[in-house]
């Protein structure tokens, strides 16, 4: 089988070469990842510019964009085959709860969802350089067996968060929700050698609640998270109401 | 009340002045946008170099970041309050289906929504410059009664799209599900006058399923789509079966 491999923190990432090097023991490995790091970039899709791509090594690709354009500009054109299977990763810092959609890591499993292939992002839950990227990419070869066994359902993937512990300390594998954080922004605002303001959009303080069977309760109890996500953000359960503002 | 106006097409776009137009009969109107183009980023959030703005006119900036930056910046900095209402559009074009999350548009609804503050995203459905924004502004006001009549769900904003017709040609708004489109990619790949190879990513074939009760099978009926969108991307559904990869 073939797996591409990629992530956001950029093709020199340790998290992507260690995803690489287990993900070897599948199949034929192609990676395709940002020249540089691209973290909080979300679902961009680079449609304005031209893009860039280096070849770095053997079946091995960096390019000039976002996550989701590596995934794009990959399978539809620099590797020359769809692959079955797209793998995002490792991340050095967890995906947890709202911040999904910032994640270029997530977004890259979301455009892979997008064009019918089977996705795994996975997260390292660090705030520092993170030890463990070893435990990671075997939870992620672990993941990508099941998945491969198993199948997934349509317009879904896997959201996956690691403790930064070793394989021996980290618990089994739970299913949870996507949890909830709330932003406490905070802007520096400054003024540069020029005498002129700028603004640099912080996050200080990142606090998640802690909901039972969320991925953020899991993670912080030592589990190994596992979300899956799908791509309809449609609240159904919300339509009667809304619709009723249109019956008057 | 005070309405904080953003959008993705950039602080000169016309659907943006309509916009704004629009919402002075609700209170006070501040408006914080790209100072160019910035579509298809997604929820992007720049965290990585810090940001300019320019005050070009009473409550209005520029900003050289995404749509998400600016509600973020906006609030947190630029504005001095905190808004009662965000609406983020007209873009020049629809955001349906799996479009929503790759647009900037429905991203910034989305950022105002993680703080906790009602928000719109509205989009002009056409493939060229687009003719009709008084008509999707109009909808854009009627819209913001009733929400401010009837509030929003937790974690709920509306992604509204408008045909490209007088509003007299319009019909009554439908409350619809996020919709799907296969992406049939296409990569330009040429040479530049260097001889070095570039790549340029095409969405050319948009195609969306004409499923009853969709965004998309709304606007082609001439209805205006009004779909709420939630920031729970979990599957609930498929929990119960990727938890029995690990029972055994």
């Amino acid at each position: 089988m073939k797996i591409l491999v990629t992530n956001d923190d950029g093709i020199n990432a340790v998290g992507l070469a260690r995803l690489a090097e287990a993900m070897a023991e599948l199949g034929e490995v192609a990676v395709v990842a940002p020249d540089r790091e691209m973290s909080a970039v979300g679902h961009a899709l680079t449609l304005h510019h031209p893009l860039r791509a280096s070849c770095v090594g053997e079946r091995r690709f960096a390019v000039d964009g976002t996550p989701t354009d590596c995934v794009n500009l990959g399978i539809h054109s620099l590797l020359g085959f769809k692959p079955d299977l797209v793998v995002s990763g490792i991340n050095r810092g967890g995906n947890l709860g709202d911040d999904v959609t910032y994640s270029g890591t997530v977004s890259a499993a979301m455009e892979a969802t997008l064009m019918g292939i089977p996705a795994i992002a996975i997260s390292l839950v660090t705030m520092n350089d993170g030890e463990h990227y070893r435990s990671a990419a075997q939870v992620a070869l672990d993941l990508a067996r099941h998945l491969i066994g198993n199948g997934l359902p349509v317009d879904t993937f896997l959201n996956v968060n690691v403790p930064d512990l070793p394989l021996e300390q980290i618990g089994k594998p739970l299913v949870t929700t996507q949890g909830k954080r709330r932003y406490e922004g905070t802007i520096v605002d400054k003024v540069d050698p020029r005498g002129r303001n700028y603004y640099w959009i912080g996050t200080a303080d990142l606090r998640f609640q802690d909901i039972e069977g969320s991925d953020f309760h899991a993670v912080s109890r030592g589990h190994v998270s596992v979300t899956p996500l799908h791509l309809d953000l449609t609240n159904h359960s919300s339509m009667p109401k809304i619709a009723s503002w249109f019956s008057g």
